[in-house]
């Protein structure tokens, strides 16, 4: 059986924190952590939309996601001083924004505007991951603040489902979940899977990273990512559950 | 029985033709069309690899994707006057990248670049599905010309397997293969699906649009997937059993 | 007597052919070829004009002109990546613009605006002079469109003549129409002529490449030139005078 | 006298406090609280220097600052998207920069750098005096780190003293220490002051914001912020006399 | 005794010339001299302001600081060659901007808006301090034309005094004042004063360039600069009160 | 027949004054006045070459052409803060570029590098020729610089002949010399002729600005110009003639 570092089972999640409510600034937010991974997750809630959407009583929901240079055990270039954004956080952007997006009943929320920044203070692997299942938590309180403010009506509920995201792969044969970074860098295949909290899929994205994958390799990948996203959806709960 | 707007049943592709060697200039090239999605697939091979690769023996293959500012309905501002790529530009390009990569043993390619360039002429759904299938030609194309030169060995074949890519989605509950731009737009659940000629998968890429999708539903979009693929495969190894 | 590579005489224009309708998304396109030089051209036809126009009743036209990035014998970067748009790209966007715009009874054209895209797909010479009299057909059908669509009253003739260009040079002393880039490379002076299909200059640019020139040379690079644009008339006749 | 929302007499400090070695990744680290506003202070050390400072047995210090986008109380842009810096952000890099530079023997560093990075989590004025002050806690273990790694002497030590930053400010005609947000824009003038360690300048800069300020008014100020900087420099010293 | 290279005595500035009036397209202007460093200073006065300021009854005066690229010894490169404006022009654009609006009353102005540009032409050190030495005269210039102009009421004054800058540093342990560029390289520390026609302090900028001050040497400094901007004041007076 | 707004006759060039050695900076330096039109011309000499030229035993000359954003009667963005290089701009760098090294025989040159900095301090029509004009005297005077420095060895003539240029064009008709602002904004056809002083052309620029123009009107046109052009090739060498 292949030991994992940590002393994991394949099948374990790395120690999970969220911590509520961090910032005083934003409308919602959660610094969490999976193992050494921790990911700042601020909800801007604002009145109006984008004008591409105005008047036509939606919502939008939208994230940024980004590293700090030194989250990384090599530092990296800021982009700020590069002057432009690179491929891979355009990508977990709009990914982040597209599984918030999967459980938000847009009509319900009005013409306001939700922004979710998910800066990684430190990286250990499973850094989108992570900012999708803490900017969740952000996203919830921010929303439970509007209805309080009566900038949503009390009667509607935007959210209409939760959201968690979490890595899974294949080491030397064997699946398993949550990888840290030296497992990632190891893994033949790699998957991230986001679902919602009743347990149906919202993004797959499964890539062969040094060798192709059968269908039964899927399959197993899968039923791992949904117990995985189960966990954490219970981990939101109990956050969520406490006093803000 | 939902029915297609151009008169496809759900397990068609649209007609697919790929004009192989358009270019007179590059090594390799394609002009590959999913109906009226036509991208101009070109292959460029330099001596040499990117410095942070330099003597390790072993090639690189990379791609970028980028669309003509009519390529669709309405015009788009080109990335070069707004002094930036998009997020979905990256976003292609990357996956392109990726999945040629899966099917090229670097270390036969040697200290030797291929950048595969795709570009949309027009567009009308799968450009991306498209890029990555004619691509391969151009690819194929590139490195026999590079064999013919000595470039790469004789006897080294740096092509480990061919690769082909499609999109498949849901519409009012129906699985589909091949997306064209009004399907795409309808649909629930969007997936690309990037296969080895040999029927292993290079990437799954499923986005829930508007709906969230089941075990089951992702299970019918795989099968669909996998045979579009396979037909691909064949069309490509009719395009590239021709004369150059 | 200087021969020429491709067997031509001085005063040979190159095979030249224009697949009018080349897009089915725009409102005019063509795709022109200049021997092995092919530029896409489009047309694309909007209500509206600039906001420093507006309220004058006039239309406008410009143009963007670029390559791809293998359309040349070398690969070159691409300006998007660059995130820059280079000296060559911008001046040659605003000749095929003013080109265009002189022939364009604004009055008549209304507040609208056609932006026309030329887009060099494979280079061989005289990239710029082979947009300029394709965008000329993808201009002449776009606003034949409008009028179909009443954007453009049907007494109104926006088109006050047709406009063509092509470039000459002298090599080895003699004056040759039409450069390929291998003789282009060569030409001690290279000129590019723009005019009308009544034969009027638009726009005259010749440049001292490697030795500078007299009156008796300027004269006779004219003679040539307005030659040459006396037969691209003739062939944008004969494309436009088909269906469409 | 001069109430202060907060209950702090004029001559008080926010509630400081320094978490060093915030970073499991970093040479060193601190996360520094001013009151509410929160620096994450990371120094990362390598060997070798910017290429126009090789071969002169000198190293080098540089910072950079930035603010999350929701940092402030209103969600700012970040400055990757906005694909440029803005001045504010390059100024306080710059001061930063020169604040440790000035407590630093670069002889004795020898040719490596550390690049100081203060990236503001929670902002409520004073952030760029809480980063200088943070920095040096995190630039002080990462020389430390080196000195055990032997990148550094033994024997040499490249800080020549410590150094520590607070603001102080006239706010209704009273000088006050270390001002929050709701004073600083309050204040009619402003200064932040870097003092070392010793309690010797190293930048004094003073800005009437709303009036101008003679020089009894500018040497109240010095008072109030040298006598800051020694609180600030007994609690850098506690923090570092810890456990690492 | 430091002896100064130009045979000026500590306590002398350099040449200072104003030519008032140079450009005949800006409301004001002033070519000011310091010696060999000379800047071009202009004025624009529009009607209206920001967005942010609009409708408050209240007026804007900002600046932009700029070089060109051959003003020093060793040609640079320029700013919009290379796309983004450096730190050190961001730093002093906006010392500028504030130095000068601590001298305007923003209602008496009304709803315009004054930009100064200071270009400098050629520098020998002290570029910023003849900055705003030479913006304050075109800007009063600009003031004035606007009251001609009827743009600014005839009763109203947004002058509420004049302002100059001035350099002054440590050099061998002595202080000095309007250093010139190899003065500034030498100095210990390095101090810019903002002052008003009154004698009241805007800004007070000191450095540690090498090696740490005191308060002693800080008062030296002071006094050093206001005896400066004195005389600077009677320089702008006297330009002013001949013909525009 | 047509009166000039200035009392010129169709023939006239504006007053025309070069103050050449105005930088204490640059290798050679020139301030060109055509009438109000006003241009600061700086030549920095360098040794090496850009890195496509090294080891051909050639030199280089380079333009870049810049304007002060109050240069014109509107003030318009920077180019370093709108963080693009504009069209214009970029065309007129290159056409100065083109039009000095048609007289610079690279070879005498060296592997050397001229760069020419064209300011625009004031505009009033013209400045692209007023720059080529003044840039050949600071040209003149960096080759003469590097000769005395032995950089460019004592026997080679690096000038082969000297360049200059001027505008002409067609208001109501008639052909005009050295167009004004107001001038070209009437012009029907505007044209700038680059030619060198034993009156051969380098560039001839012949637009239709407002109105076509035929063989007739262009040969009058070129009759002008280059008796503009050999008025200003003896200003130049007057100013040549002098002291440095």
């Amino acid at each position: 059986m292949t030991e994992r570092r940590d002393g994991r089972t394949p099948e374990d999640l790395r120690p999970v924190t969220i911590e509520r409510g961090w910032s005083s600034q934003a409308e919602g937010s959660a610094l969490i952590s999976f193992g050494d991974t921790r990911v700042l997750c601020t909800a801007s809630f604002t009145n109006g939309v984008p004008r591409w959407l105005q008047g036509k009583g939606r919502g939008w929901v939208t994230a940024e996601y980004a590293m700090l240079p030194r989250a990384t055990n090599d530092r990296s270039d800021r982009e700020s001083v590069k002057g432009r954004i690179g491929g891979r956080t355009h990508e977990i952007s709009r990914l982040i924004g597209r599984s918030l997006r999967a459980v938000v009943d847009t009509k319900a929320l009005g013409e306001n505007t939700v922004v979710l920044d998910c800066d990684v203070l430190q990286a250990d692997g499973g850094t989108r991951t992570a900012a999708i299942t803490g900017a969740y938590v952000a996203l919830a309180d921010a929303i439970e603040w509007a209805r309080e403010k009566r900038f949503v009506g009390q009667r509607s509920q935007p959210l209409v489902d939760s959201v968690a995201a979490v890595s899974v792969g294949i080491i030397d044969g064997a699946p398993m979940l949550d990888l840290a970074y030296t497992e990632d860098v190891r893994a033949e295949t790699d998957m991230n899977v986001v679902a919602t909290g009743r347990g149906l899929f919202v993004e797959v994205q499964g890539t062969a990273e040094g060798a192709t994958f059968d269908r039964r390799e899927l399959d197993g990948l899968l039923d791992l990512a949904l117990a995985g996203t189960a966990r954490l959806t219970e981990l939101q709960r109990a956050a969520l559950a406490g006093e803000r």
